[in-house]
C-alpha cells in the first residue's frame, strides 16, 4: 500500500506545510510543479530530499493559476491543457534527473482533478498528455473516475487513491466540503478507515451504507495543524493491520543503477 | 556553419516573429521555454515543426520576467538561477521528446545574455544548471565570454556566436545599441560580414580594425520588418561561400532513431 | 451615440491592434487593466492619448488570466472576482487621474463578459464591484443581459451596447462564433447594421427576423486586419445617418476643469 | 511618533505574519499591492480593518517579482518603474475608497527600498510616480537617503524612518544582513534603540559611535516569530517615554467626514 501528500506547495516566498517531516512518513511525494504552486528552487530541493529517501516522485500537475492556488475550474481548450500538462511535467523531470530519478506518475490537482474525475473533455486532456509524454507513466487518481476509465482504456496505469479523512458517498465519490462530516478530524476514526480501504477495499458512507473503494494508494495532507502526526498514524495502523507500506512504483534512481544527471 | 534564430517568442494571444518561416531557413532553433516569453503550445508546435524539418532544438533560457521579455537585469541568487534554467530546460525537453526529439543545447536570453557574458556569478549558475543537467549539452554563447570560458573549464563544449547585424568592439564584444552603427541594416553588409565571420573568423570594426571572432553559429533575427528575407540572404551567401550550412549538433530524432516519447 | 473599441491590449513586448489609429475615431476606449492584458506603461500612454483627443476611458476588466487572454471562463468566488475587478479598475484610475482624466465606466471583457451576461454569481460580483467603487459609475454591456438587469436594479446606469460586425440571434444574444454568419465581413453591410442598430434599435437576425437591440455604444474590433478602416466606415455611417457621434459620459477633464494628478 | 509595519504580504492561499494582531499595535500599514507580494481580496480586507481602527494605509510598493518577493534587485527602464508604481497606488487606492479611507503615504519594497535609497535612477521613477499622482503625498523612507533627498527637492514630503532591530553604521545607513550585529534579538535593546531614536534622534553604532537619525516612523517586523510582542512592547516603550504614538498623516476617512464610495 502506498501513502502519498502533496509536496512542495510553497511558491517562492511562502512555505506550506512540513514537507522534510512527510517525507519520512510517505512513500510518494505529488510535487507541485510551479502552475499553481511550487517553484524551481523548491523542485530540486524536494527531488533531492526524496530520491535520497526512496520516495517516489509524482507530477502534481495543476491550471496555471497561482492566485487561486489551481482551485478555480478553468474552462481550458483541451489542447492547451494537454500542453500546460506537459511542460509541468518535464520541469520535474530535470529535477528528478538532476536527483538521479525519474517522474514515476501524475496526479493532477485541485480543481482540475475534481474536474477530470468527472469532465471527459479535460479527462481526456490529462490522457492526452500521459501518452504523448511516453509509455510507463501512471496517473493517480479516483477508481471509477471517467479519468480513470480514460486512462485505462488507452493502458495507461491507474493507481487508485482513497482519502482517509473525507467523507464518502453512496457513488464513490467524496461528499462536498461544505456539508457536516466531509471532513473526518478524529485521528482513530481516520487510522480505521485508512486500514479497512487498504485491507478491505471498501469505505462506509455517512448513512452506513458500505461501499467498494479499490485503492492502491492512501492520500493524507500536509498542510493542516497535527498533519504530519496524522499521517504518521496512519502509516503505523498501515502497517500493524500487516500492510507492506511502499511505493508501487520501481524506484527509479534503483532501477536506473546511475548516475545522476545522465542524458538518454 | 549553423545558423541560429530565436522562435517561439510569444505568448498565449500575442505573437512575435514569423516562426513557420524561419524554420526553413535556420538549423538551429532558440526555443523561448515561458520565462522571459512562450508558452506550453507555442512549444509543442515548434518542436513538433522542428523535428520535422530537422532543425536542432535549443532552450533559450531566460529570467522570469514576462513583463519585461527577459531584458532587465535581475540580482538572482545563483541556485534560484540554476533552478529557473533546470526547470526551463526540462519543460522544453518534453516537448521535444513528445516529437521524437531532444533538447540539443543551450542558449540564455536578452539580459542573462548579456549578464552571463561578463559576470562570473551568472555565467557560473548557468553552467551549474547545465552542467547538473547531465553530459552532452552544449551551450551557444560568444565566444571569449566570461559563460564561454566557465562551461570550457568544467567539460561544457560551447558554440561560438557570432551576429551578422551588429557592430563590434575591438575586444570582440558588441557595441551598445545606443551607439551609431551598432545594428547594420544593409542586407549586402549583413551578408558579407556573416560570411566573413564564418570562413575568416574574424569582424571588421567600426574604426576599421580587424579582430578575431571564432563563430559555429550565426545569429539572425526574427521579430523584425524582413527578417526573413535576410536570414534567407546570410543563408545564400554562407552556401555560395562554400560553407556547409547545418547544425554542428547530432540530430536527436536521428540517433534516438525512434519512437517519439519513448521513456528512458 | 457611442462608438467604443478595446485598447490597450498588448502586454510588455507584446502589440496587439493600433490603438493609436483607433483614438482617432472611437468616442470611449475600453482600456485593458492588466489582468488578461495590458501593462502599467501602456496604461499610462494609452490614458494620456485618450484625456488629449476628448476620448472617454473605460475599464476594461477581465480575469486573472494573461495565458488564456481573460477568455476562459474561471469559475471564481464571487468576492475575489469584485475585489480583482476593483483592483483593476483603481489601477486604471491613476493613469487617468495623471492624465487629468477619471475612469467613466466599465466593461468586462472576454469570458467574464460573456459569463457576466448569463450568470447570476458572476454578474453580482461585477455589479458589487461597481456599486462599492462609487456612485457615477456606469457600466458597458449588452441590453437585457443578466449583468444588465443586475446593474439597473441597484441604481447603476448600464450603458447598452451593440456589435455591428456580428450576427444575433432571435432572443438578441450574439450567435456563437463558430457558427456560418457568427462574424460580418462585408464593410458595407457591417455599417449598415450599425446605422440601423443606433436609430432604429434593431437588428435583423440570420433567418430574417428583426428583433430590438436598444443600443447606446456600437462596439467596433481594433485588432484584425482591416479594424480601423472598418471602425471609420462605422464612424461616417453614423455621421451621414444624422447621429452624433459622441461618449455618453461627461467627460472628466473637461468637468474637472483641472489640473491633473489632483488629489482629492 | 508613528510606528509602522509592512502587512498584507500573502498571496492566495499563502498568508505571512499576523496582519490582524499588527493592526492594533501599529499607527501604520504598508499594504503590499500586488506586484511582490498581496492580492486584491487581502488588500480588500486589511484596508477595511485599518479604517476601522484608524490606522493609516500606505502603498507598500514593490518590483514585478513574486517569486523573489521583490527582494532581488530589477534593472528598470525608469518610466516603466514610474508606470508599475502608480499602478499599484492606484489600485490601492481603489480599496482605501471602498474603506472610506485614502492611501496616506508610499513606501517601497525590498529590493526597491534599498535601490532607492541609493541609485539616483530609481530614486527618481519613485518620486515622478509620487509627484504625477498628485499633491499631498508623502514617502516613507530612511532619512538622508537619495530618495529623501530627491523627493523633498520636488516638494514631496519625507517621513524619516528608524529601524529599532537593525545595526547601524557609522553613516546612518543599516548594517548589511550578513555582518554580526545586523539584527537585535534581544527585546530590551531593540525597545531602548527605539525609544532613543524617537526621542532623542540618534542611534549607537556597532563601535559605539552615536549617529543622529532623524525619524518620525519607527519600523516594526511582522512576518517573524514573537514579532506582534514586540512590536507591542515597543510601542509601550515609546508610550512610557512620553511619545504620543500616532500616524503624522491625517487620517483620511477622518479630513474626508464623508461616505465610502464617494467618487470626486
Amino acid at each position: 500500500m502506498d501513502l502519498n501528500a502533496d509536496l512542495g506547495e510553497g511558491f517562492g516566498r511562502w512555505q506550506l506545510g512540513d514537507d522534510d517531516a512527510l517525507l519520512d512518513v510517505i512513500t510518494s511525494a505529488n510535487v507541485a510543479c510551479g502552475f499553481h504552486a511550487g517553484d524551481p528552487s523548491t523542485m530540486y530541493r524536494i527531488c533531492g530530499d526524496a530520491v535520497e529517501r526512496g520516495v517516489a516522485i509524482g507530477a502534481q500537475v495543476g491550471y496555471r493559476d497561482l492566485a487561486g492556488f489551481g482551485r478555480r475550474r478553468i474552462d481550458y481548450d483541451p489542447d492547451e491543457l494537454r500542453d500546460d500538462i506537459l511542460y509541468q511535467i518535464g520541469a520535474l523531470e530535470a529535477f528528478c534527473r538532476v536527483a538521479g530519478g525519474q517522474v514515476a506518475y501524475v496526479k493532477p490537482h485541485g480543481a482540475l482533478y475534481n474536474t477530470a474525475a468527472v469532465d471527459e473533455v479535460q479527462a481526456g486532456a490529462v490522457v492526452e498528455a500521459i501518452r504523448a509524454y511516453g509509455p510507463g507513466l501512471p496517473v493517480l487518481c479516483q477508481p471509477g473516475s471517467t479519468l480513470a476509465r480514460l486512462a485505462e482504456a488507452v493502458g495507461i496505469a491507474v493507481v487508485g487513491e482513497g482519502f482517509a479523512d473525507r467523507g464518502y458517498q453512496a457513488d464513490g465519490t467524496l461528499m462536498p466540503r461544505r456539508l457536516p462530516g466531509a471532513v473526518l478530524h478524529d485521528p482513530d476514526a481516520v487510522v480505521a478507515r485508512a486500514v479497512r480501504m487498504a485491507v478491505d477495499g471498501e469505505v462506509e458512507t455517512g448513512d452506513g451504507q458500505v461501499v467498494p473503494v479499490p485503492v492502491a494508494s492512501i492520500c493524507v495532507h500536509g498542510d493542516t495543524p497535527g498533519a504530519v502526526d496524522l499521517a504518521t498514524r496512519v502509516r503505523n495502523g498501515l502497517t500493524k493491520a500487516g500492510l507492506d507500506v511502499r511505493s508501487p512504483h520501481p524506484f527509479p534512481a534503483g532501477s536506473a543503477g546511475g548516475e545522476p544527471g545522465r542524458r538518454g
